[in-house]
């Protein structure tokens, strides 16, 4: 697997073609598994890791899933582990951990599979915009195929085993990624983090959990599985979620009723700045894409493709700018490719 | 005389053409008369300011000066006497008195001569970049001539007798505009400003006395004239403008060499927030200005002529943009309206 070719191109699931896609940037379900008879990785030691990684990436092999790679992390740099994190195709636990361990993902990256990341397998599937059985159906087959060939720890009277009592049961997380600029703006948002944490769902920041909203950026999951259906906790973001969108769309035509021109004004210098900019961090670029992006959704930024901008959220990051440029980059030089990459890329739209 | 007219175009010292004009934009030597036999303007009344006026504007009518055209005040609004400060044509003292008092200017504004003001003739002329002695060979031109008709208040011991004791002789004040970016952004300002003052010199903002620094622009002026000759406050000024004129280059270069990345971002950034803004108030307008005109001296920003920015300090200003609009307006329409002749200038060029 070429990650540095993979580094000019985002996943299939930043499309930006799937429903409500101009607010719902993905959905994100996950399982999470592991070996009946092995212990469970946090008690695992060098030698049952090892063991863990073969079985579950032969399986892997063996499960016929279209053009899945496996990658094994143990021997990865710094520098690719940071990248996979950032195409949220691993988590921090798996890029930071130790020891056997890797993620294996196809070509439009829809499907994912860490392996000895908290538990021994987490299969996830990615589809753009708000398709939560979609997601399931896609993480149910990877699911089916991979217990061909392998024991999964499960309890008649808890259902699957997990190294955190928290994802006992189905272990299963549904995740919806949100962009909501405009409540944010308006400052409306805490009242929907108090709606949502009232119907057992939690919201984090962009990279999961313990990570800040960057570019009003926010993932809205189920918090426990025990007891619970995998239809229950679909059914549960289902009906929180389209009510937030409700609340966004509503919130943007407010601000373009009440003060269309500070809204006009807000995407249109972001875009400037963008534009412009030969020296820009990481975290103004989110912030200021934020607000293109919700421009280019209320068609205020016409001849942008929505595509184009989603692109650059992931595409702007530390360790994408440096696969690019294929080298570790100090902070300031990179602020300076960042800022001439994306002028770049506007210039062409 | 039209002033909805005027308001399209700024006067012919702006033109950027000037010695050193990347730095110093205008030199301005102003002249205080009296008229013999008169109250001073501030003990005299309505029908004294009444008379001289009448005496002023008829001695400017006969003095011969090409295309000049009184023009009273008394009557005018509020906007057109804003407007006419905007374009250092008259002062906030003029612009804001009371009675019988005007202005006669020529087309392109390099002539202007204030009746009533605090003095009862303030002649002035104004020259693109350094040019102290063509602007005093130029003001004692029409001195000489107002001279012809009539009879001005003068003492052999102290020269020309003036309403305030710091015009007191000569009656001359010489002032250059410049524009001081780098040394503000390095923080190498205050320096300049003790050295000045050490010369009896004084800074000032870029609407003269008690007005603020915007944009980065600084007067510099003598402070008295009694017991010194024309060719002494034009000597103390041209010491004092080379060397300043030098340490901003400096800087600029200092600046480059040490973080060209900076200095380009803040020229571009300043760019783009301009040619995108949707509303945009008069000061930040100065502020980004005075980016984008050193980037334009400094030709990171190519294609740009410098004639076109300095145009751009004048006409975005608060009257200049109701006078072309033909209306007051509220402050925020009026920052839409900034915004988009800002926009609309850029894009010709």
């Amino acid at each position: 697997m070429d990650l540095g070719e993979l580094s000019r191109q985002p996943g299939e699931w930043l499309a930006g073609t799937g429903p409500e896609a101009d607010i719902v940037i993905s959905t994100r379900v996950r399982l999470a598994r592991n070996l009946a008879g092995s212990s469970f990785v946090p008690n695992a030691d060098a030698g049952e890791r090892h063991a863990i990684a073969a079985t579950v990436s032969a399986a892997i092999g063996a499960a016929g899933l279209a053009d899945v790679e496996y990658l094994p992390l143990e021997n990865a740099t710094r520098l690719d582990r940071l990248f996979l994190l950032e195409r949220h195709l691993i988590s921090k636990e798996l890029a930071t951990g130790e020891g056997d361990r890797g993620v294996a993902f196809n070509r439009g990256e829809a499907r994912a599979i860490m392996v000895n990341e908290e538990d021994h397998i987490r299969i996830q599937a990615l589809r753009s915009g708000f398709q939560p059985e979609e997601a399931w159906r896609d993480v149910d087959e990877v699911d089916s195929r991979l217990e061909r060939s392998v024991g999964y720890a499960f309890s008649p009277e808890f259902g699957y085993l997990t190294a955190c009592p928290t994802n006992v049961g189905t272990g299963m997380r549904a995740s919806v990624m949100l962009h909501l600029p405009a409540l944010v703006a308006l400052k409306q948002i805490e009242k929907v983090f108090q709606s949502v944490s009232k119907m057992r769902l939690a919201v984090r920041g962009l990279y999961g959990e313990g990570t800040q909203a960057h570019g009003d950026f926010y993932q809205i999951s189920n918090q426990h599985t025990l007891g619970r259906s995998e239809q229950d906790i679909l059914g549960d973001v289902s009906r929180v979620v389209p009510p937030i969108v409700r609340y966004e769309r509503r919130a943007r035509e407010l601000w373009a009723e009440q003060d269309r021109a500070s809204l006009e004004d807000r995407c249109w210098r972001a875009y400037g700045m963008l534009s412009h900019a030969r020296r820009i961090n990481s975290e103004e670029t989110m912030d200021l894409l934020s607000a293109v992006r919700m421009g280019v959704n209320l068609r205020l930024i016409p001849d942008l493709p929505l595509r184009a901008v989603n692109d650059l959220f992931i595409m702007c990051q530390p360790a994408h700018l440096q696969k690019r440029e294929g080298q570790e980059l100090p902070d300031d030089v990179r602020d300076v490719a960042r800022a001439a990459f994306i002028r770049d890329r506007l210039s062409r739209n």
